[in-house]
């Protein structure tokens, strides 16, 4: 691994896969979300692929690491967090490999053509509100709640970003489900897969995984439950064979 | 048990609950859909309730016998499925409790005021082609495919008959889930709960149920998976607390 430098409260975590990220333990620290997403979207070798509100940079990594893409890039509207996912390409000596824009979505045609990418990743904001928030945790805030970007400019650029037959894969909360079906059809992009993802077998799911195809025809296929512990509170079988692919 | 004369190929059903009902075993049996949906709806004794595409009436009977509405009904434009659900009915003394009408569910409001129930049910044709139909099934191709209604007829006149905050309750199969969730907001039924229908815990659903509120604000509840067979091929317990509330 190269060196970089790290500052206060960040440190450096293994992905078990040959590959590091850096992390900040008071504010960016990424969650299964992105790991299931990265097993989740189904992208070619030779896809162009951007990964929208990338964060720390954890979704191009993950891929990068599983050779989906040919093509990688990030955008990331938070200069702090954009930084450090370029340190982390740095310290992973793959800075040649995946570009990072510090760059808000709803900019996105100014740095791309239309029509341009195979396909795209997201892992978006989830909560509409934003309730209780205050200045101290601004840069987290942003990165969960519709401060900076809404589902609707999420879904929005993608569909202006890829080209037909294209395909978004993303990561929301099963609880706006309603609204998220609704704005794909909106945008053209047709949600072709779903898999709902429950903490237990007995649970209500608390995330969902969605494939949508640009210009597609509407069927959409909905995949076996995703269930993430045992009863005995370790992880399933398939939840440690997701991981094992880091 | 009432006496009613019984047709060609027809048989009594003990719904182990103190009802009957008539089948016609080369044509109308209903499934465990129905079950499924008349425990999922949530409806209080105090409803006036329709069940559109009611079919051979299983819905009304299920609803009656589970202490669910006040008024209960039924469309169906079979006259055949219509005629034996109104024998059933008579087979269980309770014609003069649930009325059933011989009518298309277009017609609703010929019949009906607007805004006039506070709670629907409804398991639709699930199949949007009509392939390999015959005259021979024809009775059976209106029951599974879009032949005398659409999903978007459905939703219409439920969207018409039920008051604001009333309940639409469907099942239906999980390949249309966009074109659901997007026709049920064109027409301001709002999803609110979700429920998905394994039928082993590693399948893909083969059922949907799902509660859409008239006039209510954007919130989807999705409800822990519903697992019909356990691995030896037994009934959950889930299933059979189910059946055993019939």
């Amino acid at each position: 691994m190269n060196k970089v430098a790290l500052k206060e409260d960040e440190r450096i975590d293994d992905l078990q896969n040959g590959y590091e990220i850096i992390q900040n333990k008071k504010k960016f620290c990424f969650g299964i979300d992105a790991v299931l997403l990265s097993d989740f979207a189904k992208i070619k070798k030779t896809d162009k692929v951007v990964d929208l509100c990338t964060g720390t940079g954890i979704i191009p990594i993950l891929l990068y690491s599983r050779n989906k893409g040919k093509e990688i890039c990030g955008m990331e509207i938070q200069e702090e967090c954009s930084e450090m996912a370029q340190r982390s390409l740095e310290l992973n000596g793959i800075s040649d490999k995946i570009k990072i824009y510090n760059k808000d979505i709803k900019e996105a045609l100014d740095i791309f053509p239309k029509a341009s990418f195979n396909a795209i990743t997201c892992n978006p904001p989830y909560m509409i509100d934003s309730h209780g928030l205050t200045n101290e945790n601004k840069g987290i805030a942003i990165a969960r709640h519709e401060i900076a970007c809404t589902l609707e400019d999420v879904i929005r650029v993608s569909s202006d970003l890829l080209k037909i037959n294209g395909k978004l894969f993303m990561v929301h909360r099963p609880f706006r489900l309603p609204e998220i079906m609704s704005t794909l059809i909106k945008y053209k992009l047709e949600p072709k897969t779903m898999q709902l993802v429950y903490p237990h077998v007995n649970k209500e799911p608390n995330m969902v995984l969605i494939e949508a195809m640009k210009g597609a025809k509407p069927r959409l296929k909905v995949l076996e439950p995703l269930i993430v512990y045992e009863e005995d509170g370790n992880y399933t079988k398939r939840i440690l064979e997701i991981y094992g692919k880091q």
